[in-house]
């Protein structure tokens, strides 16, 4: 049993369930909840202080596991409302933990590997979870148009997750977006904005626009909401360690774009950790990059604290983020946990993609073949142990970035008869 | 509490759980359990004939709840061994039963309206349910190929559940499919072959090669394999009933492309009836086809029981079947239950795709365009009451038919500056 408190000051009136407060990770100033992401004090990012001092463990678990099959199960441990389950969402997560037999064999892994497949997300992405997560806040905080700046799966899961609440919806991508991302984020039928210039315009269009009397009631999932959505990404480390018998990994391989995804799911497993909800022993969490993107793995590498910008250039569009947010926490997190940051150029990219597809059946985006291209590279430089139970996320579907592997094509051509079969070699 | 038995002659050696014999679905003839899929006597179609005479309901309804969260929680009605969910394979199944209330306000529906959303499958398909099925029949016969002919959607579905399974794969299509198409069937590394000829040509291939020695040891899920693979359709009829709390729904409305979706879900709604897991009480079925292939639609309206065959002109293309094999049958349950068939066209396929998704937050592929604008189309001619329960299916994903919806694209383009964004009246 682990009665504990994650000490809380501030106060606030919205019903955000276990959230007490927000919290700055720098200099750890505390406010009340609300639409604000950035310190007061120190311009620090805010995240989010929980009271979990109620829970007793074993009910816990039992209140999870009796739950529903997404991430409402988890509702004790994140900012949304304890009634959050019967409210219009796309209830996402609660997505697939594949034990991966045939992809070890060729990996030479003997510990045992999974695949935590995100593909199965109401909108085939992770993000469906974070959304969740800033939609509750935005109806929280009285919002009624649900925003975000994105060049891709964002984008989607805002249209489908206001279009299922209720809510307006206005999305701003650059204008010249390919066809297919632009169809896929707009029919949901909500606003989708292009704006003239490129991802950096799009994102400081965002900034000047919640400044603005313009943007009153707008609530913009990865700025203003931001504290909020990042909490989602502790779902995908409870959903893990459940699926494993509520057991920790040894080790994790996380994709790296803006680093939040890791920095949380770091935070969710500490917090299983001390509810006792799981045995504490050591794990290593390993980031993934591509090559044409890699800031954190090359600061890694280098020894550095911090992380110097660099123009993206990789397949691996839904990670390439140059300047990413929470590059110094990830290095942080890689060596505290003995894990390590690495990368693969976008040919290892397509290849791991294909070789996840052939072994398990798992078509990855591009993401998924950055972690499983990191995950060989790791096994091969000895840096990941074959020996240990290891997580591989894929965080979406290869459906979205079908051009990555458009050389994929057919291996015979015949006419439609026995003869031609037997001339191709099939028979 | 039920026991009761379908009555079984025929023996077999294999291993397929409750599954006892086949038998013609026209004249009665049994067989033992084999890869045949037509009767001896009189070419009928062969189905499974099960043993279910061992169980209690109580304790039939508690393995299934405490089942795994996929398809398999129902292998004690599945012609699959016991230990099926130990076996490497995609799990289908256990998909979203979405309370659609924003769009049964539209609709005008008062008595409850769910979307079953198969598009949460592994490969985003309800095509997973049917192989899966196929994938056991395969492994309890020998085969060690499984292929099938296909033209998309089962493509896909069967090079994954190899991958997994540790089958070669031979998938045939015509050689001419577009290219977004070829990769999605690809990607899995089986082989894929190009028939240069038409779908029809394809099948007539394939027919040839069961009788050849060349396809000695290939199970064609929807040939020799169909028997089995055909019985994955009536998990959607066990999932909606368990969904809705162990209740039969009052109406379903199911999309029409073989026809053989249709009966196996009226077969697996009478199996629940019949082992007492849910109350026995009418329930409707109604067919929904697209006009530009409308063969069972245009017999039901004309009082007909044969179906006349079309040569297919439409965008639900994973529908387009002009000579559907169970149109009969479909014809048959239509007319039983009190339901109905009705089509409607591709504008209207369109555009109910757009109002689910921007109702729901669900993005279907043609074929639930169809089923949403099938169910519209019935309300408002009265045919489908909108007081009662209903449920409509969606059978696959957006993502696989975005061309449907390629006309949908920006709502504005601005400069990035708040006077811009005030002249384009988003403020």
């Amino acid at each position: 049993m682990a009665v504990q408190t994650i000490a809380t000051s501030g106060t606030s009136a919205v019903d955000l369930g276990p959230a007490a407060a927000l919290s700055c990770r720098e200099c750890g100033h505390r406010v009340p909840l609300g639409p604000v992401f950035a310190c007061e004090e120190c311009f620090g990012p805010l995240e989010i202080a929980y009271d979990f001092s109620a829970y007793d463990t074993e009910e816990l678990r039992k209140r999870i596991e009796d739950g529903p099959a997404n991430i409402w199960r988890y509702a004790p441990l994140l900012p949304v409302p304890a009634d959050v389950a019967g409210k219009p969402n796309i209830n996402p997560g609660w997505t697939k933990l594949v034990k991966a037999d045939n992809l070890a064999r060729e990996l030479g892994v003997t510990g045992g590997l999974y695949v935590k497949d995100d593909s199965g997300n109401p909108t085939h992405s992770f993000k469906d979870r974070v959304v969740a997560q800033a939609l509750e806040a935005a109806r929280a905080f009285g919002f009624t148009t649900l925003s975000c700046s994105s060049t891709g799966n964002l984008a989607g899961a805002v249209g489908a997750a206001a279009a299922r609440a209720g809510l307006r919806s206005c999305v701003f991508i650059p204008h010249d977006l390919e066809q297919g991302k632009v169809v896929m984020a707009a029919v949901y039928g909500g606003e989708l904005v292009g704006i003239e210039g490129n991802y950096d315009d799009v994102n400081r269009f965002c900034s000047e626009l919640i400044g603005d009397p313009a943007g009153e009631g707008w609530g913009f999932v990865n700025v203003n909401l931001r504290p909020y959505y990042a909490e989602g990404s502790k779902t995908l480390a409870y959903e893990i360690c459940e699926q494993l018998g509520w057991r920790l990994p040894d080790q994790i391989v996380v994709p790296i774009a803006s680093g939040s995804q890791l920095t949380k799911i770091d935070k969710g497993l500490r917090e299983l950790i001390e509810l006792g909800l799981v045995e504490d022993r050591p794990y290593k969490i390993f980031g993934a990059q591509a090559e044409g993107c890699s800031p954190v793995s090359t600061a890694y590498k280098a020894g550095h604290d911090v992380v110097r910008p660099q123009k993206p250039d990789t397949i691996a569009k839904s990670l390439a983020i140059g300047n990413p947010a929470d590059g110094p926490y990830v290095l942080d997190i890689a060596r505290r946990t003995g894990g390590a940051v690495e990368d693969v150029t976008d040919e290892q990219v397509v290849a791991a993609i294909k070789l996840l597809a052939r072994t398990e059946g798992i078509f990855a985006e591009t993401a998924g073949g950055v972690t499983v291209g990191v995950t060989r590279k790791l096994i091969e430089s000895g840096a990941l142990d074959p020996a240990k139970t290891t997580v591989v996320l894929n965080t979406g579907d290869g459906l979205k970035t079908l051009d990555a592997v458009a050389g994929t094509g057919l291996t015979a051509t015949i006419r439609p008869n026995l003869d031609s079969f037997r001339e191709a070699g099939l028979a």
